[in-house]
C-alpha cells in the first residue's frame, strides 16, 4: 500500500524468515541505532545467544523469534521416526527455553509449537515440518492482526484529533514498537496504520520519551519512528511537562507489560509520572494493550511485583565514566511503575476501545476477563 | 559545631581564600564526582578560565570567585597611585566579565567591588587592598548567611516531620548544594542545618534526581551529600512517581532561577513535573528561593523566557557512543521550567517563609517585592 512503508518493514521487521527457510533473520537490536545489521541464526546456539543477550527483545517478538526458530531446527533433522524427531525436538525447545527464564511469551510460543508438533505425531515428518512452519507463522500473523486493530483504532483518535496543514504532536514512551513486535508494535501502531491510510511521515510529529535508564525511546523507539519517515524528535523524561504545558502533545500513546483486571496498567517506569502530567495538562493518555496482557487473576495494580534492576544501569552504563560516586546507593532502579486505572484515558485493545472508570465492567463487555 | 561536618566543608567548599591569601583555593567542578581536586587560580587568565570552563559554577559561588578573585588580583598590583591602581582593577574587572556573558551574578560581583574601589579612592593603597578583601569577604558571608537563614526555616519544616528511629525521607532536583553557594546550598540547607544542629547522616535520606540531561543531581548533590555523610540515593527523573507513591519522600527541596511576583518558580528542567507528581501524591513541595531571585518585574512564570541548549546534551554528551540517531531531532532541551505557584506549598526566603496562594501578598509583607 506504501511503498516506502514497505520497504522500512523489510529493513526494520525484527524476525523475518527468509524464503529457503534454513535459518531466522533479525535485526541486530544491540547495535541500535548506530548500526543496521541483519543476522542470520542457523543454530540453536545463535538462537538461545541472540535471546540472552537481547539482540531481539520485546516480549511478542521474542515469541516469533523462538517459534521461527523451532520451525527452522526442526526441518534440518535428519531423524528416522517420530519418535527421534520429537526427542531432538524437545531437546532444542528446553534449551531456548534457557535463554530468557523471565519471558513468558517464549515459553507461550515454545509450549505452543510442542504441542502442534505432538498433535501431529501420527504425521509424515515432512509433512510435519511443514506444520510446524505454518504454526510459527501463524503466531506472527495472529501478533500482527493484533497490532493491526490496536493501530485502527488508535488511528481513529488520530483523524479526529488532526488539524488541516498542522502535524499531529503525539508522545510515547519506551519502546513498543516494531522492533518489539512482530511488525506494527502497539504504541506505535496507530502511527504506522496512519501512514498506511496514506497520511505523511510530515502529518505527525512524534516525541519520544528517552526512557531512562536503558534508553529504549532514543536508541530504539526514535529510531524506528525516524526511520519509517514519521517526523521524530527525543526528549528526557523530564521534559514531558513543559513539552504538554508548550501544547504540542495531542495524545500519549503507551504500551504496558500487564494490565490488571481494574484497569491499573504496568509499563516501563516512568509511565505513571507521564499520565499524572498529562491528566494535569488535560492530554489524553491511552495504553495499548493486546488482550493476552489483561490478567484477570490480578485484581489490581497492589499486586502486580515491580521488578529492581541493577543500579550500574544508573550510574555507570553508556557513560565514558561514572555519573555518580562509587559509594552513593542507586538501589531503587524499578523496571516498570503502575498506572492507576484513574489517570488513563483509555485502553485499546485488539478487541476495542475500554474507557475507564469501570474498566472492569467494559473488559467483561468484551470478553477479556 | 560538627567536627566531621567541619571537614567536608574543608574539602568541599567551593571558593575559599586561603590564609595568605595570595590565590583563590576552588574545588574543580569539572573531575566531580570521580576526583576531588582543588585548585589554585593565581592569575586572571586561570580564574576566567575556572569561571568560562564551569570548574566553578552555580550563581552565588561564581560571584564569591569573581570578588575573591579581584581582591586578590588587586593585592599583587605594584602600582604607585590610585589612578594606575584603578587602571589595572577596571582592565581585570572587565575581562574577567567575559568569561561567562550570562552570568548575572558574576557582573554584580564585579561591579559591586568595582564600586567599593571607587568608593575609597582616597585611602591609601595598603588600605584599599584590605577593603576589597573585607568586600569579598562580605559578598561570601551574606551568601552563607541567606543560605544558614534558609537551611533553619527548612530544618523547621524536617522537625515537623521527623519520626522517631526513623530516616527522613527527603527529595531534590538538581544542584541546589554546596558546590552552587558560598556554603550550604539552597536546597540544601536544610540537611546540612539538621547536622549543625546535631542529627545524624542517618536521620534523614536524601533522594536525588539524576536531573537529565546534565546529570547535576547524580554528580554533584548525591557527591556533596554522600560526603557530607547523609544518607543519599540518585534515581532516574522518571521515577519520581514510583518513589513517591511508595511513601519514602515526605517532603521535597529545590532551588530555583527566578521567582515572579506571583509565586510562579523557574529551576532546572524538571522541576513542574515533580512539582505536579507531588501535588497528586501529598508530598510538601518547597522552593528555596533567596530574596536576590524574586523578580517583582515578572509578574508571572509566562514571562520568564526558556533558554533552550544543545541537543547533542541529550543525544551523545557522556556517552560511549550516541544514543539517539543521527537526524533525530533533540531541538527540545529546555534548562529550565516554569512550576505554576499553584503547585508550590512554600517559599522558602531568607527573610522567612512564604505560602500559597496568594505569594504576591506574602512576598510584599516580608518586604520582598
Amino acid at each position: 500500500m506504501n511503498q516506502k512503508l514497505d520497504e522500512f518493514f523489510e529493513k526494520v521487521i525484527t524476525v523475518k524468515l527468509p524464503q529457503d527457510r534454513s535459518y531466522v533473520d533479525i535485526i541486530d537490536q544491540t547495535l541500535l541505532p548506530g548500526t543496521i545489521r541483519r543476522i542470520k541464526l542457523d543454530t540453536r546456539e545463535e538462537i538461545w545467544e541472540a535471546i540472552k543477550k537481547l539482540r531481539v527483545r520485546g516480549a511478542p517478538a521474542i515469541g516469533v523469534c523462538a517459534a521461527y526458530g523451532m520451525a527452522v531446527l526442526a526441518n534440518k533433522y535428519k531423524a528416522a521416526d517420530y519418535d527421534a524427531f520429537y526427542a531432538q525436538f524437545k531437546s532444542d525447545k528446553d534449551y531456548l527455553a534457557t535463554s530468557r527464564p523471565t519471558a513468558v511469551n517464549l515459553f507461550w510460543a515454545l509450549d505452543r509449537m510442542d504441542r502442534t508438533c505432538q498433535a501431529n505425531a501420527f504425521r509424515p515428518l515432512d509433512e510435519l515440518k511443514e506444520i510446524l512452519f505454518t504454526e510459527a507463522q501463524a503466531i506472527r500473523d495472529e501478533d500482527v492482526q493484533i497490532s493491526r486493530n490496536i493501530g485502527e483504532i488508535g488511528f481513529g483518535l488520530l483523524k479526529n484529533l488532526k488539524e488541516d496543514g498542522k502535524e499531529l504532536g503525539i508522545m510515547t514512551h519506551c519502546n513498543a514498537g516494531t522492533l518489539a513486535t512482530a511488525k506494527y508494535g502497539t504504541a506505535t501502531a496507530p502511527m504506522y496504520i496512519a501512514l498506511e491510510h496514506g497520511w505523511e511521515g510530515s502529518d505527525m510529529h512524534v516525541y519520544c520519551d528517552e526512557t531512562r535508564p536503558l534508553l529504549q525511546g532514543a536508541r530504539l523507539t526514535s529510531f524506528e519512528l525516524y526511520n519509517a519517515g514519521i517526523t521524530t524528535s527525543v526528549q528526557c523524561d523530564n521534559m514531558a511537562s513543559l513539552l504538554m504545558k508548550s501544547g504540542r502533545v495531542k495524545i500519549i500513546f503507551v504500551g504496558c507489560d500487564r494490565v490488571a483486571a481494574n484497569g491499573d496498567a504496568a509499563n516501563k517506569i516512568g509511565t505513571s509520572g507521564l499520565a499524572i502530567i498529562a491528566k494535569h495538562y488535560g492530554v489524553p493518555f491511552y495504553v495499548c494493550a493486546p488482550s493476552s496482557t489483561i490478567d484477570p487473576k490480578t485484581p489490581t495494580g497492589d499486586q502486580i511485583p515491580i521488578e529492581m534492576r541493577d543500579p550500574e544501569e544508573i550510574k555507570t552504563m553508556w557513560y565514558k565514566e561514572p555519573m555518580a560516586p562509587e559509594g552513593v546507593d542507586a538501589s531503587f532502579n524499578p523496571a516498570f511503575d503502575v498506572t492507576d486505572h484513574s489517570l488513563i484515558t483509555g485502553i485499546i485493545t485488539e478487541k476495542g476501545l475500554c474507557t475507564g472508570p469501570d474498566y472492569g465492567a467494559e473488559f467483561k463487555k468484551l470478553g477479556l476477563i
